[in-house]
């Protein structure tokens, strides 16, 4: 990797690198003005890689998006919200693919090359008639300026749009990514669909390009989300166009590193403001395992940890009750000797050899407690195994936004 | 089994069977005058039966149960609520034996005799000053009718507290089970300490006893908790003195199937009636599994639905988004077919081959959704695999409870 390597922030979306457009608008599938269809275009097809749901059940967009993939070629993402096309049998593949024909017809690029998302209500048909309708004045609005509205057009119970885009010298070329995402369901968090798109103008080839996208998945939304529990329509996609005109990068390079540094920190920022929208989240608390013989096992205590409504809720009521922890901790089936286990929230140390520290200590916890943002630091040995995981709290809010979504 | 056998559900608790006294009082560990301390005393001692939590974690009391459960025999159980005694270390033992032998002591039994049990916060030492000064008050107020102080003195977040008695006449021998449970966190059910402890006149061998005691926990407390959500100090205790005169029943035996009843029926009472109490849960939905491959796959998809956020605010809104019980189905990790899926609630079937049956029968499963308590079935094919649970929704009043409850 490039020691040098400064990765700057940048301002915009999925448009930050060069070439590329977008466009968001109301189409119909949401009541009101809702804007519920998104295009992300690149002014000419490059390779481009995916990650999906590990859910049996598929919704058709995902079904449609894995054959393209194997292709690796990619122009343009059609997505629509309010609507997730699951569930849907022959006929919401029947409507998948002709989104996807109607909007390369449009565009005037192969079909192949269009990619299709869907979010929303499973087991609804397409509104075909509103899409037919919407795509023609879809593709005439894509700009440079669209990031905005496409961000806001993939929303279902997200209270906020999130882009992402930063750029770094790789060798002698500016690189750019960008991104999009939407998601917001922080208790187990992929079962209400995550989508995210990334842009990038990197020359670079589609194995290097799918390598580096599922290595930053792992490290970010992987490691706001549970093994397994995943909606039928989660997807992440990166589409790279070239035109930063670099030589194209390999898989192992230097440069490819520094390129895998750059879709990281896009990964990384767009799964933390999906964490921070957690459906009625207040706070936004890193869990960190460590010393176990495996980091797996690390995962799995993090993971038990995160997921434990009588943690979720105590962290919400600002309750520093670690012995829900510590439970936590005892039944996520890896072995540990109890007297082992050390406890910090932040930097106050809470129990030590098994035991509460004292009075003082749970006193500097709960003020620890009352912050928007902090850190569980759990040690149960000596081994070399880690794991760092984001999570929220669980609010009245929460089961107020869920218990009233479809109706 | 004998064909005949006529179970009657009785009044009274731990105290119905022949020989059987209890009490809880008020000793001063919870503020105010709530009961915080009870004993079940038999007037001869017999063999007992335990079940324990999985949590690698162990609750003194736990640990002192588990050793003493070695020699099979017991004639009394105090219980404390208010206070776990967990994560407290050798203080903790020491605090526990003092408890068993001051009791043991002031009833005139051996120590090896007395089981104990705690449930409450986690990480405090019990305060022995106000136990060394109850337990002499509480072995003198023993009395037939003290089982409704004794069963809501082991409560915590209960609102209620949970009772059941019943008998059968088992060759020429009524033989009586009693009674009594705490318990209410249905979100991971046993994370919240469950405690049930039962009685009975049975003359049966140790070995009978647990055997019966085992099969009716798995059918009854397992099936409204998710394996290893246990807390530090789950337990289920089972003591019998043989003052019905039966002829002692063995492990295998007609007699041993009918008294199997007996515990189950008493065990699934407490278990239902710990789900109707669910910390701020309105309803009590069974959820059944079938054509699996096998039992334990179907345990699997029913645990993954039941622990579902999202499908527990969708029952609590009374919303018929059974989207949400698909995505569980398909992220449980058991191999499907999903065009082989079917889902009812209680009789209208709202999914079929996999896909939407139709308006009608969304709507009439709202209707469904408006009950109390209803069925959630799923088949996902012609397999022999089956598995049925209880589980509750997910309320505002869930995380109220429990966002507040050590301070």
């Amino acid at each position: 990797m490039q020691k040098t390597l400064s990765i700057k922030n940048i301002k915009g979306g999925v448009t930050a690198p060069k070439g590329f457009t977008a466009v968001g608008i109301h189409a119909g599938i949401k009541p009101r003005s809702a804007l519920d269809l998104a295009l992300v275009l690149s002014e000419r097809a490059g390779p481009i890689a995916g990650v999906f749901t590990k859910n049996q059940i598929l919704a058709a967009s995902v079904v449609v998006n894995k054959q393209l993939l194997k292709k690796r070629m990619g122009q343009a993402i059609v997505v629509n919200s309010g609507n997730a096309n699951a569930c849907t049998g022959t006929q919401g593949m029947t409507n998948a693919k002709e989104v996807q024909t109607l909007t390369a017809r449009h565009l005037g690029i192969p079909k192949s090359t269009v990619f299709i998302g869907s979010t929303g209500v499973i087991g609804r048909a397409l509104p075909m008639p509103i899409l037919r309708n919407a795509i023609p004045h879809l593709v005439k609005q894509v700009r440079r300026s669209g990031h905005t509205k496409a961000a806001k057009a993939i929303m279902t119970t997200d209270t906020k749009s999130k882009e992402f885009a930063c750029q770094a010298k790789i060798g002698k070329h500016v690189i750019t990514v960008g991104g999009m995402a939407k998601g917001s369901g922080m208790i187990h968090p992929n079962m209400a669909t995550m989508l995210a798109y990334l842009t990038t103008d990197a020359a670079i080839t589609p194995q290097a390009l799918q390598r580096g996208l599922t290595e930053a998945v792992d490290l970010s939304f992987n490691a706001i989300s549970v093994d397994g529990d995943s909606s039928t329509n989660d997807t992440v996609l990166c589409l790279a166009n070239g035109l930063a005109n670099n030589p194209v990068i390999t898989h192992g390079t230097s440069e490819w590193h520094a390129f895998a540094s750059l879709i990281q920190r896009a990964c990384e920022s767009l799964a933390l403001q999906i964490c921070r929208d957690g459906e009625g989240a207040t706070k936004l608390v890193t869990i960190i395992v460590e010393g176990t013989q495996s980091n797996p096992q690390a995962k799995q205590i993090a993971q038990t940890i995160a997921t434990s409504m009588l943690v979720k809720t105590a962290l919400f009521g600002e309750d520093p009750n670690w012995g829900r922890i510590i439970a936590a901790i005892g039944r996520a089936g890896v072995p540990l000797d109890p007297n082992n286990i050390t406890l910090m929230f932040d930097e106050i140390i809470v129990v030590q050899g098994g035991q509460r520290v004292s009075d003082q200590a749970d006193a500097r916890a709960q003020k620890v407690m009352r912050k928007k943002e902090l850190t569980l630091w759990v040690s149960i040995g000596k081994g070399a195994g880690r794991h760092r995981l984001w999570t929220t709290d669980l609010s009245y809010e929460y089961v107020k936004i869920n218990a009233s979504y479809t109706t």
